[in-house]
């Protein structure tokens, strides 16, 4: 634990898309500046950014200048190269930590390590070669799907696989990179929880929404999710768990599947998550500033929901949709300021709240 | 009426103060950049801001520089030099629109406009004078309030008579600024409106706020007012007749005494306004997204409200409170990035929000 950095400090962000975007109106609404660092020109964060440095993650003048402007370090995505990591934090903390990184980064150690902790995980096994395919076919069967071990997101870097003939096409579309073949998990729906845990070990839990995906991509989250007390309950104290046992900093997404013998745990994203999106809108304090809240030293939010949300997200050409949805009563729009719209790209969100009548009509 | 400004494009704002920084983050959530002028070195608009000029508002060329920059121009507030408008104007619409600026930078033209309305006002004579004095304490009586004409705000440049025998040097310490003398409004409480009218010609009005003032700054705005439904509804339909007669485009702020004869006009201030900040937290689209709407030419958001709130100026000293503020529940902490906490100076302020107990336990 260390002291609170006041107002007027800077939080220095990895990456200058859409979170670290909404990540900088939370820094800013607590007098807090942000510095963006983000190899890719005219980043998303880059028009609410006190500071943006456009470098690669491997120009170690450029990150020694970033991390000497910052009091602390956060960041909106995993996948950053060990070596900015490395040089980074022998100057600033870097929050969440190292060890919620490394964990994350491979799914195989996530699965080890959330497997480990006693929580319920799909079948999985390593697939380094041709015959660790056989044997992992051999114990998991069909239908499962092969993921590369890291680099994946949004569907991208997987194959499943239907019928023992076409493992080993499979393993050849992944090019030789290391992999976990996963048995497939009968849900009946998927929900996240997003948590939260402070410097002091505080940790704070998100009601948990339902999320439903096309396409490997999410398309809308919705809250409370339909599940039954006791599974909301068990979603919340999962997260915990898992917090703690990485004595985490931040905001961290937990993607669940609901099934009949209780929760699986899909995967875990050490940052904000776009199933947490609905809490703009839904709580006094959202997702954003309980992570700038967390990594700055400072006591969470109040968390509460208040409201019924579905969130939706506006995907390339979905666009095409934002004056119709400017006009839409309890609507939220949520623009991530992106010029091009190219397919699967997010553009933005929406925010659907319905709230108690009696107090809407007040 | 002109094409909506699109995603991607610019809003010019002029002043980045803490109304200009809440504004540039909402025109961020639509998508849209912000470019602020502003004279004074490091303004609280410029964390959040796309672009910031430093510059005075007789420097022609950046003034044109700033106009070709943007795609419409707003400001944050009232005082803006005539000459700089005149120019502005030749390159770029400017909205709430010149007529809205001419008529609240001046109080007796203020004044006039509310009164050939029909709109209650305070009893008020044009003071110039010493003559024009004598003849409008004996109109008007003691006690009395004389105020300049122009660049009036936090109760500065004014002065109390409290009899006769003190309007001579209440006169003199205003040194020769033309001036007004008020009646005084014997009124049971203070309350404001925020409306907002679009492009189009759409009315809207955040439900009425009651605000006590301490030493002349606003200190709390408490929604609901504790006014019976009547005043509430008067109170609406007077906004959007002043909105319309000015043709108006944007939020105004218009602050009104509750009396035993009904609503009496107090000022009208044409822009986003302190006793509208509770909005952020008790209504979907808040007063700078609405504000942000308007002037980009989109319809207006969904501004019902949804808890009740109170909103706490944070002003000078206040400041010590922060870590105790951000430990509260319910509490929605807005600080302004102000480096220097002086007395009477504007830091931040909070939220309390009280939200159905129904909604907030689900």
């Amino acid at each position: 634990m260390t002291d609170p950095i006041a107002p007027g400090g800077t939080i220095g962000i990895l990456g200058g898309g859409q979170l670290g975007r909404m990540l900088s109106v939370a820094a800013a609404r607590l007098g807090l500046k942000t510095h963006v660092f983000e190899p890719g020109a005219n980043p998303p964060a880059g028009d609410v950014a006190h500071a943006v440095t456009t470098a690669e993650y491997d120009d170690a003048t450029a990150l020694e200048a970033f991390a000497a402007s910052v009091d602390v370090i956060t960041y909106e995505f995993e996948n950053i190269p060990t070596a900015a990591l490395d040089l980074l934090e022998r100057h600033r903390p870097i929050r969440p930590g190292r060890e919620a990184l490394r964990v994350s980064q491979d799914r195989l150690t996530e699965k080890t390590f959330l497997s480990d902790l006693g929580l319920g995980v799909a079948p999985f096994a390593a697939v380094d070669s041709a015959e660790d395919m056989a044997q992992a076919i051999e114990m998991i069967g069909v239908p499962s799907i092969l993921k590369t071990r890291r680099f994946g997101y949004d569907g991208k870097g997987q194959v499943r696989i239907d019928s023992r003939e076409t493992a080993g096409s499979a393993l050849d579309s992944l090019a030789g990179a290391p992999a976990i073949l996963e048995g497939m998990v009968d849900f009946t729906s998927e929900i996240s929880v997003i948590g939260a845990r402070s410097s002091r070990g505080d940790v704070a839990a998100f009601d948990p929404g339902m999320n439903v995906h096309v396409g490997g991509i999410l398309r809308t989250t919705t809250v409370p999710a339909p599940i039954p007390d006791s599974l909301r309950t068990d979603a919340v104290l999962l997260a915990g768990r898992i917090l703690n046992a990485l004595d985490y900093v931040g905001v961290m997404g937990v993607e669940l599947f609901v099934t009949p013998a209780g929760l699986i745990v899909n995967e875990i994203a050490p940052r904000v998550h776009n199933s947490g999106h609905w809490t703009q809108n839904g709580c006094t304090v959202d997702q954003f500033e309980q992570h700038i809240r967390a990594v700055a030293g400072w006591p969470l939010g109040d968390g509460s929901r208040f409201a019924d949300v579905q969130m939706e997200n506006l995907i390339g050409d979905d666009v095409s949709k934002i004056p119709a949805l400017a006009a839409e009563p309890d609507t939220a729009l949520h623009l991530y300021g992106k010029a091009e719209a190219r397919p699967g790209r997010k553009m933005g969100h929406v925010n659907r709240v319905q709230r108690d009548e009696r107090a809407a009509s007040g």
